[in-house]
């Protein structure tokens, strides 16, 4: 676990230029801002050619594609691809609806992904394993998970995050735990989507996928562990914007010493 | 007024896909996720065929709509109607903006709407009521509103809600009132869109709209009495994120603590 | 400074059309809604002339501009100009991607603004001269920024915000600053864009531009310092959250006290 990639996305200051989520996008910016971070949103493909040379690493978010979008998100990841900065893709419902699904494959066959970060029915429908999605939230499967994200991550050439209560983390070979977190994440729209942009500032900063995005998982979940340790009243409206305060002043000691993964 | 739908919404978590107004969408999911609901926003047509089937029930919002949403807005409606499931309409802005009207108009005639929820302005200008509107608020109007309730939902053959510091619903024969509430939702941009997705939550678990109706009304209104009780001193900032707070652990009984209806 | 104009804000409710970011366009409606304006968003052509008759003033923010939008912007614009409503022109990120100060030059090539505020980086590039920008925001320049800015306002014929922590302010002849103001507006996302729209408030009930963005700007700044003396530990979450509080109650006697001027 690399934690001193904190510092140094405090001190570069990476740009992330997201294809966003319209539900999520004002607290996705913020989270990214608060952490360190400089986000950038952008809807239209006639500026992507600029918007992805001025970006340290780019998110897409499929939590409200419209058929423009994905065109913008095509030439996105195809523009970062060429010129090598890291991709982050979060397939959001591709557990529970089909053209969701079409959709991320068709971008995955347009450009690759360095990290995708779903939650575990997302990670399993793009590994072509079973689950049991609901609508868009996770659902329940019985499968391995440990076993769908490795193999996952094999099949897409990329690092995988399924995120939830606890993190599974592959590179295809390794596997990682991150243990940390509260249920408030669970409870504010938008927890997913954060860390995805998250994950995104961090492999700005880390040339190995798999560390960045660990790191990226320990940092969030742990942030938010804090804050509950500190206000355990809080509920999901109170944690969103804490979460804010919290990104702004995490300390990588105060991290380390909660801090549970494997 | 059956307090014990809110047992059965957060048993169940019903699915309430929107068609949203972007200046409200972050709200409107915290509040559904919030209350117990599930929330899923979609703005490409494609989907929208998997998207209807997946919900419990439907909410559409004209906020901020377009020509290419109204094409959505029309197909989602049809296909829940097709599938028998409750559609809510929130009809902004149609007692200032000629083009939303008449926007509104076409879409009610390509589909029934279960409930529709507006301010006093909006529902009077469905109805054909004189009144006058002040940009997209409700105005103010000389007319009765409960006798504009009831005849626009015998009109528009649905249950109608005039929400405002007493919420006003009427199934086209029966008149409630919800006399709960506080300023500071007037205070919050994004309460009214709020509510009308709530209608929606509630609607997929009870097959009585005026019945669906009244509940929703009184536990939000009643829910941000219960916060301003509790916390005086709010101001529409603080208000706006304790009340997702109190949506996510207000208790029937708190509820009937203080409901005052009839 | 007239901050007797925050009453007649209050009194009067001026109805401000946006042409929004869909970033932080909830922020911007909250704090318009705050003050004690009255927001209304567009996003589709068909209804922009409507919305501008029924306006007091508009604000166009090119935060998240797509062709489309740009479309609506240019209409929104000259049908402002027509009816001699301030427009404001909020040119996010101009100095740093061509597309946008191409797009901000067109548009003020249809329409004249009555007010542009941006930061140094984004004023510096719409008057020509040279700045460093980092990615969408400010970055450092060595310019003299009162220079910039007066001459901005020359070139483009209009009165010219460039904000930051301390604001410069010109119509081409005179020159003012604010000095007041926290570091936690530029830790959250959106206190531009929500300046950008409370100049336009302060533009529909004040013939002299110079004079609403001077009040505008000190408006803004100072409930900010006001709310930071008052809780000093806020980070950017309790920070965006409290400023909502303090739009709504902050006394013109309260900033009299602070205000920090020339």
């Amino acid at each position: 676990m690399k934690l001193d990639l904190l510092a140094k996305l405090r001190e570069t200051n990476p740009i992330v230029l997201n294809a966003a989520n319209f539900v999520t996008v004002q607290d996705v910016a913020n989270g990214l801002n608060a952490l360190g971070a400089s986000p950038i949103m952008s809807k239209e493909i006639a500026e992507v050619e600029e918007m992805v040379q001025m970006a340290s690493s780019i998110a897409i978010n499929l939590g409200t594609l419209t058929k423009l979008q994905i065109m913008q998100m095509k030439e996105m990841g195809l523009l970062a691809a060429q010129a090598q900065k890291p991709i982050v893709l979060d397939p959001v419902a591709v557990g529970a609806v089909n053209y969701r699904l079409q959709t991320a494959q068709k971008l995955l066959e347009a450009f690759p992904a360095t990290i995708i970060r779903g939650n575990a029915g997302e990670i399993a429908a793009l590994g072509g394993f079973a689950w049991n999605a609901k609508g868009i939230d996770a659902g329940s499967g019985s499968g391995d998970l440990d076993e769908i994200t490795r193999k996952t991550a094999q099949k897409l050439h990329c690092t995988i995050i399924a995120s939830g209560v606890t993190d599974t983390i592959s590179d295809g070979q390794n596997i990682a735990h991150v243990y940390n977190g509260t249920p408030l994440f669970q409870a504010h729209v938008g927890s997913g989507d954060m860390l995805s942009s998250i994950v995104a500032a961090f492999a700005a900063v880390c040339d190995n996928s798999f560390e960045a995005a660990q790191t990226a998982c320990l940092v969030f979940a742990a942030t938010g562990e804090l804050l509950v340790n500190d206000h355990p009243e809080v509920g999901p409206g109170t944690f969103s914007m804490y979460l804010m305060d919290y990104l702004a002043k995490v300390k990588e000691t105060e991290i380390t010493a909660i801090a549970k993964f494997d």
